[in-house]
Formats: C-alpha cells, structure tokens, sequence
C-alpha cells in the first residue's frame, strides 16, 4: 500500500470522503492509463472521466508523476486481489495450474489488449520517472512474493525437483509470466503467454 | 527487412546517398527512443540528433509513425545482428549458455537501462498504433525463429529430453527473456532476468 493513500498532495490527512475522492482519481487515471498509455492520458482526461474538478486533482496529486506512482500501487492492489484465491494456492501442482489457467483466460476475456497493468506501465516509465520505476518494481516485488510463498511451502514438503530453488523459480515464473504478457500483447494471441508459463510449471 | 527501406516516404526508390541519411535518421531515432520512450522523443529532437533538416526527415517519413515502424525493423537487425554469433550455436548445452552470458554481459555493460530495444518499444505503443503492435510482434517472430531452428536442430538430435516440443520451448524462452530483460530494467539489476533464463535452460 502507498503511504501517501490517506494524505492529500501536500500531506494532509484526508477524510473518508477525501479518501474517495482520491480513489476515484487514481481508479479513472488507471484504467485510462492501462487503455492509452501514461504519454497519451492526460490530466484533463483523468479529471473528465472521474467526474472531479482540476483544482480537486492537484489537491490530492502534486503532479502527473505522482497520479503515475499512485496507479502503479492501485493496479498492484487491483492483480492481487483479482488473482487473490489462486495466489492462496501456490503450494500444489494443482493450485499451480488453476492459477496459470485463471490468467490465460483473463487475457483471452481481454482480446490480450493491455498487457500487465504493472509491467506494461512500468516499461513504459521506465527511463523517464525514476520513481515510478522503482514503484513498479516494488508492485512486482509483491507479486512475485505470493509465488514464492506458494512455491516455498510447496518446497518444504518435498514437492518440487531435488536442486530446485524456490526463491530463484519464483522469479523466473514472474519473468515468463511478464514476457508472456507482453508477448500474447503484441500478438494478440496468448500461445506465447501459454507457452511461458506451461514452461515453467512443467 | 521493412520493404519500404530503399524508398522515401511517398514509395520513390533512394538512391545510395538517399539510403544513406534515411539510415541515419532511423538510427538516431532508435538511440533516442531506446533512452526516453516514443513518447518523449519528438521529430525535432530525432531532426537535430541526425544532423538533417526537417523537410528531409518528411522526405523520408510520413509521420512520426512511419519512423517508429522503421525503428522497429532496426531494432531487430540490430539485435539479431549483435548476437548473431550466439543464434548461430543454440543447438547444444554450451551454445545455449553462452548465449545467456552474453545477454546478461550486455545488460549488465548498460546498468540494466532500456530493457529490450525491441519489447520496450511495443509495450509502449501497443495499444494506440497497430501497424507498429505488428511490426514489433513481426521482430520478436524473427528472434524466437532463431531460437527455434537451433533448438529443433538440438531436438533433432535427441539432446532435448523427451516430450519436448522445441517450438513451445523457443516461444517461452523468448518469453522468459523479455519479461526477464523488463524486471531488470526496473530492478537495475540482472538477477531476474539470469533467473529466468537459467529456469528455461535447465
């Protein structure tokens, strides 16, 4: 969770109503950045589609930047709550595969457009926003501890290959789900997604 | 190759001098794109970085679009080109293994800036320019082609383990190597892409 939720720009603490207010900023700016882009969502866009006042976005976000960094927190929240009961399962084959399976057919529901709400935002921020890098890279770093959890637990008893490092498998099955995302994006197809993963489960 | 590589914007063919500053254009364009993003590169930027007027980068390019499509295609000669060496020698253990050295080398020489020349750019315009959503799947087609003809030719010789499919496992080592070369790029740090580069090779 971002510690700045409860605060306005200048920090501020902000009532319930506040707080509201605030999510839906962040709620419109995600879904029109995960749509459009960062470079092509504007702040009048933002403004417009959450039904809100300019002088309202800037009393809860300093700047676009930090609208950025709080979507990127939003969206963390959003996949992992979404995935919520898969993750729980990370520990048996099965739980392994109904996860992979819950988010094939997620893509397939989404034509694969948009890609990883996390990943996707992230690459495109990368090089021009240091913070947001680091604050996607902290959403993944969430994410990838749910499978290392699941995987680890796996680990202990007994249920993963002899030399196998949860730890380093936790990370490589982010990785092949990143690179299947963005791969079944571009294609529109999720063989590549499949493929990634099945891979790593195997 | 992008067919329109030897003609100007409006499908005259170049001569050698005109086949030349297009080159330079498009490879200016690369460089800026792959250290800012699409988004903050403007003609302006890529017009002074060549050393050419503005009616020369029209000559050549339509639009801005035009020039990203053309980057794409650079990109992926670029990329088979570096490692070219490396494509050539994936039908056996060692092959494979240099190969992953000499990408993780590369990111490491570049402080894990950029991520993938190629998947860095599709990410960012996927969603709001088509024809350069295919251009960037064409690219990655090309780079999973080499991938797989050395991993058929190692399958073909029995050194893969039974009841691999060398097409499935080239999709999904492209796969591992994109999202490992993105976690990078937002960690600044090699571990997840040789995670996940190590979890497809073993």
């Amino acid at each position: 969770m971002a510690v700045n939720q409860a605060e306005t720009g200048d920090g501020r603490r902000l009532t319930r109503r506040g707080q509201e207010t605030r999510q839906r900023i962040v709620a419109a700016a995600a879904e029109l950045m995960f749509e459009n882009g960062v470079a092509e969502t504007t702040l009048e866009d933002i403004r417009s589609a959450a039904g809100v006042s300019g002088s309202q976005v800037y009393h809860y976000f300093e700047d676009k930047q930090a609208l950025v960094r709080a979507v990127i927190d939003h969206q963390a929240d959003v996949v992992l709550d979404a995935q919520g009961d898969q993750l729980d399962h990370l520990d048996t084959v099965p739980g392994l595969r109904a996860w992979r399976d819950f988010i094939v057919e997620h893509q397939r529901q989404l034509g694969c457009r948009g890609g990883c709400p996390i990943g996707a935002l992230g690459a495109e921020v990368a090089e021009t926003d240091a913070a947001a890098r680091v604050a996607a890279a902290r959403a993944l770093r969430r994410w990838e501890g749910r499978i290392r959890a699941g995987l680890q637990t796996m680990h202990a008893r007994g249920g993963l290959p002899a030399g196998t490092d949860p730890e380093q498998l936790a990370l490589a099955t982010l990785a092949a789900l990143q690179g299947g995302l963005l791969m079944a994006q571009l294609e529109r197809d999720t063989r590549p997604l499949e493929a990634a993963l099945d891979a790593m489960l195997d």
